[in-house]
């Protein structure tokens, strides 16, 4: 008997996810993993989080377990609305959605904005984990020209032209993931006001913000064109994405469909863990917290930067990146990360291949390095394995692309 | 300047919800409310959360705050599994998928097997979140012919001609939201028989299932069609709602793209909180705890039972639940419940009017009251109210229809 299941043409349509058949490759004993895109462990505020539930617990558990509003909880959100001073935003605690995590933040913009045939323009390349929240509700996906600091506004002017009706653009000026790279405040200015003249708004990702190394990145783009912004942040590299607590800023306009999708999606997010965070931020915790977890990974960065420069063979480029994650490196002419993995992960190092992270053509020779998983001496460790799978592909003979 | 915003032709469609312009209405100082739809806070285990909480945290820290499986934590997909048996299921942990809630599991069901302008059949009347999880993905909603049992197996067989290409029925077989109806064993089986003989797949909802008063209710309809069903569980009726869990159980063939749609929709349910629950329930607290919320809420069934008996005017009609949360109520010729509502409330009680949660032509003469938020003492003055607005209404003199 036939399956009496029919499956939407979207679900058809929805392909394996690409990263979690990567993971798998990397997942071998021994191996040092930079392929991960989890924050250190080492950073979770274990006491404070602690002292916040049994806190929790004996003062408002009937409040923290019962159903709650689908908003989010009210102090949690007014500090979000003051937090969110220093980016430049300006927002009311009535325009904060609590959303489980901020990919449900895509998800839910994905619904109430995505129309099946519809463009979103994304960077090139851009977070996979986005293209995967909104293809169920199948845009057509428009790959921005970028360089190292994003699109360019020449680009993005060619929208109303090469894709009109362009619902949004998918932006992370932050460190992005996977590139690192991080928006100077001129190019933002270039950017909000390319997307002004074009009316296309933006939907600005920013979970790596706060995990800057020398200097704060400039103000968020949405300071630029608040009624034409959705902004979506995270506690999830500053506290611990085990709560999966993310939120959504969005003008008045919107926050109604938002809300309402969110209601849709899960009724609200766990409101204990909602109570838990906010008594852990609410009196400046993440003020002391923060530059400690910076400072970690700055090590970590400085490490890989001094490795990569002392192992990878001539041909491979790559920046340091100045807060987040992440090292984007671009091999040599010819090389494919891809058909790479297996070899290295064999040899005990493993990486993602960046091919996954574009929304059209990959670019082949790419790679995502994290640097804040290992130690500095795993670190090094590391890059010198991947430095000599790289120099024997190099000198191997050159095989037949099939 | 006009809004650069263009919502999707689906968001636009997506109406305010109904229940939360209602439950707004009975947010008055002073009304008794058997409005919601939230289990007694009287019931949540405060201190068992508690030191699972803080062994969780002494124990498995770094776990329980880092980013986790899609799937779910293991042991508790395995518990799930283990636990369903008593229901007839007899399925492998890997075909369990932790949820945010079993409302996520409503919105990963409909992104998976949901097309625009497909048919999805629901009961008449069914559970309004699940109409508002499936509305964004825009399906056309058949309403099954249905007595006090649920649909009329007769009704599932003519869908193949009336409306063909149905994704599937969705149905809450025990105690159900809002009718508080359980079906009988042989209605289950006609029902899956003609499930089986249509083609239509199910999907069945059982967050009340353990809230039997008497006797525990029949095998779940998902195990006389296992192929053919998907099963939706939850936490929150028997332990808390605050935590946000509940589970998917679904086909193999199934189990990939809900899996795909989960990560795409939040990565994963909060690992610190499913490591909790499963630390709670792992060694048979809820067949300790689930009685005692069942004694509770029998005996608050039993005082409204005798309420209504004594209160409300001749032509009401209604049944005892023999689970679950809810009276539905179906008042005489003439009534309109919405528009008595606003009276009601000036008077000093609440009530949701049945009209919000009929996918087609809602009865107007139909409401729902939960017995489990107030005390015996306060459901019997607040029958007492509701009788005396009713017998009211019945003497004024008949207002025209406008």
């Amino acid at each position: 008997m036939s399956s009496p299941w029919t499956q939407a043409r979207r679900a058809a349509r929805m392909n394996p996810s690409i990263i979690r058949e990567i993971l798998k490759v990397t997942e071998k004993p021994g191996v040092l993993s930079m392929a991960g895109g989890l924050p250190s462990a080492d950073t979770f505020p274990v006491e404070a989080l602690k002292a916040a539930c049994d806190k929790v617990l004996s003062q408002n558990a009937k409040e923290a377990l019962q159903y709650a509003a689908s908003e989010g909880f009210a102090p949690l959100r007014q500090w979000v609305a003051e937090r969110v001073k220093a980016l430049g935003l300006n927002v009311s605690p009535d325009q904060v959605l609590i959303t489980t995590g901020s990919q449900q933040g895509l998800d839910l913009v994905g619904k109430v904005l995505c129309d099946a045939g519809a463009p979103v323009a994304v960077e090139t390349p851009t977070y996979l984990g986005a293209l995967q929240a909104f293809t169920p509700y199948e845009p057509i996906f428009t790959s921005l020209a970028s360089d190292d600091q994003g699109p360019l506004p020449e680009a993005i002017g060619k929208l109303p032209h090469d894709a009109p009706g362009t619902r949004f653009m998918y932006l992370l000026p932050n460190y992005q993931n996977p590139t690192g790279r991080v928006m100077s405040l001129e190019r933002r200015q270039a950017v909000m006001a390319a997307a002004r003249a074009a009316g296309v708004p933006i939907v600005e990702d920013n979970p790596y913000g706060d995990l800057w190394f020398d200097e704060a990145p400039p103000q968020a783009l949405s300071s630029l064109w608040p009624e034409g912004s959705i902004y979506l942040g995270s506690f999830s590299k500053v506290l611990t994405p085990g709560f999966r607590l993310g939120y959504i800023i969005a003008p008045t306009e919107l926050y109604p469909k938002l809300l309402q999708a969110k209601q849709a999606a899960d009724l609200h997010t766990p409101g204990f863990n909602q109570r838990v965070v906010h008594e852990v931020v609410k009196s400046g915790f993440l003020d002391q917290h923060v530059p400690k977890i910076s400072a970690l990974y700055k090590a970590n960065r400085d490490a890989m930067a001094e490795a990569l420069r002392q192992h990878l063979p001539e041909g491979c480029e790559w920046q340091s990146p100045r807060g987040g994650m992440f090292f984007w490196i671009r091999l040599p002419e010819g090389f494919d990360a891809m058909a790479l993995l297996p070899k290295a992960v064999d040899a005990g190092i493993a990486f993602v291949p960046g091919a996954a992270f574009y929304a059209q053509q990959p670019d082949l020779r790419t790679m995502r390095l994290s640097f804040v998983t290992l130690t500095p001496e795993l670190i090094r460790d590391g890059v010198a394995i991947l430095g000599r799978v790289l120099r024997e592909a190099l000198n191997a003979p050159q095989e037949p692309t099939p």
